[in-house]
């Protein structure tokens, strides 16, 4: 009899508990208020809900930390002295050089794998969980010290019974990429919803006329603060060298504005346009 | 009877007959090529097509340029001599301040109105064409040297028709807005996806991981290269005001980062965050 314990039931825990409920047995959550552990019973998202972590965890054969970073952190630093031999640890953090770091002293005996799961909504709580959240999205799996052959299929199995598709990363080269891909977008999109707010000042007009453009592009600005503040303070090195690669590809494009030249606009767009275009669907 | 003339059937000209369609009782087009004006008569469009603006010119009572804004300002300056006395003219270009003062020369008794709908798609053309675009969406109604009470309601009452709702501004104010909430939000995400592009020349994993975040984020950079492309060239001195501003916005992010300034970052970001919920719907 396999027991999943979900540690935390915001968007991400409690939507992986709805998405993989047939395939465990049992599905015993964590979580930080009784209101939440309640809800999520009498919902039928979990069997079991509870506050104390330290009855959760001896039962558990899998343990997914669901929390931001740094929680998941000292979780793995303090909370998993109970796991019993055999167990894997895994966690849903989206950035991964600090958590594999904690991952790789867990006590002797428990498996662990890293996790990042790419999706992720502007709400967040329970009360946003979807079932379908992680159908068809990227998973990434990072290995560390801790990770046996068992924890590795552990962990995918889980991953795929939530409908992802799994791809292997090293901690370094995941965060690298998220910077890029996410953090950086998160960045700019917190940057620009600042700029049109300040501009507002001066005329109101601005939220008047906003449309769709400035909503899809800031729409990220929205996500959960205690999320984005742990993914910022725990990459800020390569989030800050993502932030000056964009600064200098804007600069060239404000010199050909500054310049008019039209050619060069006319070729920076397009090429811009072409490689957007790679990203479908829309 | 009335007559209603639409030069250009891209996704704005088209769109917007099928939207008004039942309130005239008769539809012009004119377009730069014969299929399209085959197209858009077989498909009930509108009533007649062509693709000679001399030849339906004449017979208007409101003719709506619907082009990318540097052909409205030739159309403005050199297709326009047939309209008859009493005709009113408006336009759905991008930005308002060359087409205001092209506007303002028009042939004596003709009436003119400038508007910009702010709608749009990443995707152009008479096969995205959409009969709900300009629903619920603003239409600025822009006022110059010919426009009248006549031209205002007739173009007022155009853009109610399509469901759209009117403000007005006048031409600066006009562009300096949609510099800060459409053309900055476009030339960030241009610049994003060019990032990202090169970054992918060394990691080429960045594609398979990218997320719902850079999906959004870099939407409006497949916006039509020819349209975009007059914008920048016909509002350049408000788009760079609005990236220098966005330009010491991000600076201020990137120090804070630099400096792992966890109050400072969280103000900042959730100052961000709440500034975008007043953009819904999300």
């Amino acid at each position: 009899m396999t027991t999943l314990c979900i540690v935390g039931l915001g968007l991400m825990g409690a939507s992986l508990a709805m998405a993989v409920r047939p395939h465990y047995e049992r599905i015993v959550a964590v979580t930080r208020r009784d209101e939440t552990a309640r809800k999520a019973v009498s919902r039928g998202i979990v069997d079991v809900a509870t506050t104390d972590l330290d009855m959760a965890i001896p039962s558990a054969d899998l343990i997914v930390l669901a929390a931001p970073v740094r929680t998941i952190v000292e979780q793995l630093r303090t909370g998993l002295g109970s796991a019993r031999v055999g167990a894997v640890v895994t966690d849903l953090g989206s950035t991964k050089r600090e958590i594999m770091a904690a991952m790789d002293a867990l006590p002797p005996g428990v498996g662990g794998i890293g996790s990042h799961p790419m999706c992720g909504k502007e709400l967040s709580g329970l009360d946003a969980a979807d079932e379908e959240l992680y159908r068809g999205r990227p998973w990434v799996l990072t290995r560390g010290a801790r990770t046996d052959e068992t924890s590795f299929m552990t962990v995918k199995t889980l991953a795929e019974n939530a409908g992802a598709r799994t791809l292997e990363l090293d901690a370094d080269r995941h965060d690298a990429l998220v910077a890029m891909v996410s953090h950086l977008p998160f960045s700019l999109a917190s940057a620009l919803i600042t700029t049109v707010d300040s501009a507002s000042l001066s005329d109101a007009a601005v939220w008047q006329i906003a449309a769709g453009g400035l909503r899809d592009t800031t729409r990220v600005a929205a996500s959960d603060v205690a999320m984005m503040l742990d993914i910022l303070l725990t990459n800020s090195d390569a989030i800050l060298a993502s932030v000056r690669d964009f600064q200098f590809n804007l600069d060239q494009f404000a010199s050909l504005l500054e310049r008019r030249d039209e050619a060069g606009l006319r070729s920076y767009i397009a090429l811009a346009a072409a490689a957007r275009r790679q990203l479908n669907p829309q």
